[in-house]
């Protein structure tokens, strides 16, 4: 009855107004109780609107038949079935991929997005790693930041400790921008490379970001700013007390110290950091070091046996069987979003995957390979999901390019992620509804539509001049779209809560439940075997 | 330099400024590299400001040591290692527990807010269920919805089907509101609670909502609307279509028809939908029921064994050993929110488990049990998390609680959510920063501090009359603080992220990887042997 719902909404408004003007919880609770939730009065505020939610949405015809829920809970447990009981699997080889920012809710929202690209309602469908029989949760806080950074994380991924957000490799014991701390060996972590080679075993890097950024560099980096990639951002971002006299860039203990001389295969962006001022590199961009090393020509000549690749063509050309070691740079900074990449230059994720394990798997030892998506983060950082989530399918590509290649009885294969994203999937849009456009079913008090996707904290190019929140509704199928943020900031933020862990292959079973972030590397050495911890061959 | 950091927040602003303005993605995307992120000219944008984030923060003193992160990490192995590799397990009882709307950002709030409350940063801690030895993750959507409600949910983890937004105990192939379409046999599905009856176990709900709640409804009840609780809802809530003689009520399917009658214990409020308008419940409301009937004299005249307790110590005094049967009601509606409730005559959920746990277990068949902690989802939809999060914290006592009393060789206990709500603990606050307070290391565009904890969409008290935020800096602190929304509801709604579950007990590494919710149910039957699908006793 109308006259009945006019009242839910007076009192739903009276509820407000009463909230924000008295701060009354316990005034808040009672009327609650009174206009209804425990109430005898037979008017009631519910939490929804059943009649507004259950209308106008569609329902896959076969999902009508209890049968089919009934046949997929079958799927579903006869592949749990299959997993070894007593798994005796020695990883040979180890695989880490990370989605950089890479969000539980962005792996749902990359899920659906995937799932519609393909004309269907989008839910139902499943990333190659989500198909990974076993899932854990990190917990991603650093030693001092409630919500961390790509730095501290991947120090806590890869060499097995938290520190301090910004720092990588070395323990929360020196401070941030301490130049020379970093240096002091006491201060310092090796990573799962560094136990990898230690065992013989071959190790890379590959990313779409830089071979310098904050994740890859959790590989062979120490410094207590995770932008002292070069010489010169040692003093640019080194607040006037820093010297490169008295630190590494991270560019240079890549190419001159261990672990990162010795890895074997080096896939990303970012050629500047490694090339002097007065040298332009194969972008036509001119170097960033002011030191007048020529990085590259060091690292050739370190490695007379290496190759050199700077785009696709040569990538792909590359025959694992006679070229032992491979550094590939594909753009002067960070690698273009797939989605705006020149394909006949710039090789994709997947690509690089392959190439890189292929270089990699012609040691008998086996090997650690640390592989990055890390635009996905870039795409959370911009509000645009639009490419973010197209990073993502890169990303899924990428590790089923992998689970194809390898053998799951030697090779464990674990995805995770290093921070969240405050990117939300809200509201109660129906099934299949464009997870990238307007909330359907939904709308604010003004009646306005809202995008589905929404980030808490970043630009926010949809406000009036009051401040006020525009309608989108002509505004969202545009492909540029920016997604609102409804703090408004200059850039997208990082958020606190866990982000997931997916693993197959020897040893999975031990990356379920909740777990320090820190402890994951040091399951991958349990696994196969190396590093100071305990290892499944003591046994 | 001041001169430098000037030039980046200049063309910080310049980029925000030009991406509105054109929204020209590749644009967009060259001017990045341009500026920076890949750039040559030594001006660059960062993702984040290192200086501004890595001060001003505090380091807890013994994680500035590696080695107590090594230790943790061994004991996060050995934790996992202690686990049997070959489970034989049988389950002969079954807890599930669920936290309505808990989504996985309100399971690390909590965590966070539970150290705090003892005195530490916090982000160390653990709720009870975190300790868990396997987790997965849930893909909570519906049939006909992207982001679903507590009541398709509880169909899917319930019955093991997944049907329509607000429906339960039927397939999706019956429309909303579809009052004789429920009755149909052919649409309804069963619940874990009849297949547990059917092997001569004992069956109970308990919730902090009410007993005919979206949520344990789901565990006898077939309804095309949720809100069809009483005789008297069937009329307010059927869109004038519906008349209470073409379907039953969800209150008295409960006391009346399989499995609901047979349940030995009933805990949680919502004492009106049982009782007529001419009665009075025991908290002076007087019922809700239009046809007269007195269920809960019903429920007494068809158990003469059975109790009734109406307050905590009628509770406490209840002897199991010599009540097999037992409901219990302590409220008119929901129960109070943990932090506002009469402890001298609400019990606890924890209290509630416990003796729900006493009169299940004299059963020597097993049980299985449904624990619904359901106000988590009323804290989340009301914006104050102070009360939401409280409310996982008495699901995680009430789930200690559990593990204490039952044998871990017989008793699988599964903690879940139906669904996500769209908070996010967002910025970069430092380690130990207030969970429910403002977020000291980062502001808005104007420098305005935000609140860690924010939600997309629901109320927002805190907007001026130009429909800004205001500044929260004296308003947080207040016991009653109404978290703010940027896209101001009328109420808060849910999100469509996954959402964890977290298992210990026989067969509990079968709960790990992605899944969809509704196999949660065929997963428990198969490790405690009963229902028609695959069971551990067939190999």
């Amino acid at each position: 009855m109308t006259k009945l719902y006019l009242s839910l909404v007076l009192l739903s408004a009276l509820i407000a107004t009463t909230w924000s003007a008295a701060f009354d919880m316990k005034e808040i609770h009672d009327q609650n109780q009174l206009v209804g939730i425990s109430n005898a009065a037979g008017a009631r505020i519910n939490l929804l609107d059943p009649n507004a939610m259950a209308k106008n949405k569609y329902t896959p015809p076969k999902e009508k038949d209890a049968q089919f829920w009934y046949n997929l809970a079958n799927e579903e447990i006869a592949k749990r079935l299959a997993q070894p009981q007593v798994d005796k699997r020695k990883a040979k080889n180890v695989i880490m991929f990370l989605g950089d920012g890479m969000s539980l809710t962005t792996v749902a929202a990359a899920r659906i997005l995937k799932g519609q690209l393909k004309g269907n309602t989008g839910e139902e469908d499943e990333l190659s790693f989500e198909k990974f029989p076993y899932t854990g949760l990190s917990k991603t806080y650093c030693s001092n930041a409630q919500v961390p950074d790509s730095a501290c994380t991947a120090t806590a991924y890869l060499c097995g400790v938290k520190t301090n957000i910004v720092a990588l490799g070395v323990t929360a014991n020196v401070n941030f921008n301490n130049c020379s701390g970093s240096m002091d060996p006491a201060n310092q972590v090796s990573s799962i490379a560094t136990w990898a080679q230690a065992a013989g075993k071959a190790t890379g890097i590959v990313t779409t970001t830089t071979l310098t950024h904050a994740s890859p560099s959790g590989a062979y980096a120490h410094a207590t700013n995770r932008f002292f990639e070069s010489d010169t951002d040692i003093v640019t971002y080194g607040e006037g007390q820093n010297d490169p006299a008295t630190c590494m860039d991270i560019a240079t203990q890549l190419i001159t110290q261990a672990p990162g001389k010795n890895f074997d295969v080096m896939l990303g962006g970012g050629m500047g950091k490694f090339l002097p001022k007065s040298v332009n590199d194969m972008f036509g961009n001119p170097g960033e070091r002011s030191d007048g090393v020529n990085l590259l020509s060091k690292w050739q000549s370190l490695h007379p046996e290496g190759a050199l690749a700077y785009n696709r063509a040569q990538l792909l050309s590359v025959d694992a069987k006679r070229i032992p070691r491979l550094i590939g740079l594909f753009n002067s900074g960070v690698m273009d979003f797939h989605k705006m990449a020149d394909a006949a230059t710039k090789p994709t994720l997947e690509e690089l995957t392959k190439k890189a394990i292929e270089v990699v798997s012609q040691k008998d030892e086996g090997y650690f390979l640390f592989i990055e998506g890390g635009l996905i983060d870039y795409g959370n950082h911009f509000n645009v999901p639009q490419m973010g989530l197209d990073e993502v399918h890169e990303l899924s590509k990428a590790v089923e390019a992998a689970v194809g290649m390898t053998n799951s009885d030697e090779t464990l294969i674990v995805v995770t992620s290093d921070h969240a994203h405050p990117l939300s999937i809200s509201g109660y849009p129906g099934r299949g509804t464009n997870i990238l456009g307007l909330n359907n079913h939904d709308t604010d008090v003004n009646g306005v539509k809202y995008a589905t996707l929404n980030y808490a904290v970043g630009t926010n190019p949809y406000l009036d001049e009051n401040g006020k929140r525009e309608n989108l509704e002509d505004k969202i199928d545009d492909p540029s779209f920016i997604y609102p943020s409804y703090i408004t900031g200059t850039i997208g933020v990082h958020s606190g809560d866990d982000v997931g862990i997916f693993a197959t292959g020897p040893q999975s079973h031990l990356f379920s439940g909740v777990m320090q972030q820190s402890t994951i590397p040091h399951l991958m050495a349990y696994a196969s075997c190396i590093g100071k911890g305990p290892k499944l061959c003591d046994n």
